[in-house]
């Protein structure tokens, strides 16, 4: 059995999230759907990241055990033909027997869109949230500077979930302006439940001038998801890449650009 | 009885076109409703581009006669109340009583984009045309700049259309890169059914190799639209911007920026 590597891009919109859920539509039961379709056995697959319903991925990497005989540079088109529009594979490659998605991943990037303008946007309406009114970018920049590093991020974790170890590194939290758009982009070795829709939510507050950006390090210190911000609602999330070490990808495919 | 102007964008996906057609849903119907349902009075608007089924716009001009007490800039808010997300009222304010969106109007802008990456965009998917393939860019911008001027365009209308006067004035016909996309931007003083989705098409024909720039010049002269490429899909292209004379502009609010 190959282990097979895949790169996915999907709109979460539709999407009860990433992971199966009986009874509800999922990113990861639409795939193993279409695998099934084309390989004729039962597949399972593993994604690098939990993304949670109505989150969305321009790279998700998946991983999953099965025989087949299309060449790797072929097997994105020939899946993508039992896919809605929603899901769109865009890569395909044979990995090591000990690769998985998820345990060999070292770091993942998550990127939170922020519509500024006055008025909702038809076009960035399912991407981006929408929070009209001034951000000051800067003390953003200013709070988020204080995540960056090896912390217990258990302030932001999502209320009632206890999942051991909140000690994650953040190896980027960079808060950046586009045309219409304020952009927070989180790297970390892993994330705790709506880690990063609470981070943002935090800084929200002190883009608004609610609170000084020193405010993000008591918060981060005390450990108290109550003095935290809200959690923004998820659309404006995406999985924006995840990282594997070079040695781990020696045997991947290269046009994958999965580093 | 005020004439009152509004710049509108809109996800053209769900509608049949802007203008009314019996039975269809198009954006002048749901504007023109949602107006109703605010103002208490049957309104009809006036749009700059009658953009056709499926096209989209950054900013739409439409102009309409109601009588009302809302301050123009608590309008969009409230009109916004009454459309659907896919439609969006992004500024409103009185104009002088000569005002007309559409005979009024200097140029408008059209943007067509095309997505050139090997796999389709699960978020570009409704807002460019999937073209993968190489498409040689200093080429079609060489091809562009024949078009560039007053011309008769008749080779680039739509075949079995005939509304008289094919001359136009095109004063930008540019090719722009980003990354993954390559979009076509004309401005015009006016636009024959069909001339944006055929000159791309016909550009098309250039980036790809099969024809040298210059045949877009011979194609032009002949004035017969056989001789022209094929028309792109209407999802790619989007009403960018329409302008105005500065004078005529004189009694609109300053902060609509429809200069």
């Amino acid at each position: 059995m190959a282990n097979i590597v895949l790169t996915l891009a999907y709109d979460g919109t539709g999407y009860a999230g990433f992971q199966r859920q009986h009874g509800l539509p999922t990113v990861q039961e639409r795939v193993e759907a279409a695998l099934a379709d084309l390989l004729g056995q039962k597949v399972a697959i593993t994604g690098a990241g939990r993304t949670d319903a109505g989150v969305h991925a321009e790279m998700q990497v998946a991983n999953f055990r099965a025989r087949t005989s299309i060449p790797m540079e072929r097997f994105p088109y020939a899946v993508n033909r039992h896919l809605p529009p929603d899901i769109v594979v865009t890569g395909a490659c044979g990995a090591g027997d000990d690769f998985h998605a998820r345990f060999s991943a070292r770091s993942k990037v998550y990127r939170y869109s922020i519509w500024r303008q006055a008025f909702p946007s038809p076009f960035m309406r399912r991407f981006a949230w929408h929070h009209p009114g001034d951000l000051d970018a800067d003390a953003m920049r200013a709070a988020a500077a204080y995540l960056v590093g090896r912390h217990d991020f258990s302030a932001f974790r999502a209320a009632g979930s206890f999942s051991g170890d909140a000690r994650r590194t953040v190896m980027r939290c960079e808060v950046e302006e586009r045309p219409g758009l304020l952009i927070v982009r989180v790297q970390a070795d892993g994330f705790l439940y709506k880690m990063v829709r609470t981070i943002v939510g935090t800084l929200i507050q002190v883009g608004r001038g609610r609170w000084e950006p020193g405010m993000v390090r008591r918060i981060l210190v005390s450990g108290e998801r109550r003095g935290a911000g809200p959690t923004v609602p998820p659309h404006g999330l995406c999985l924006e890449a995840v990282r594997y070490d070079p040695s781990a990808m020696i045997q991947l495919d290269r046009g994958m650009a999965l580093m």
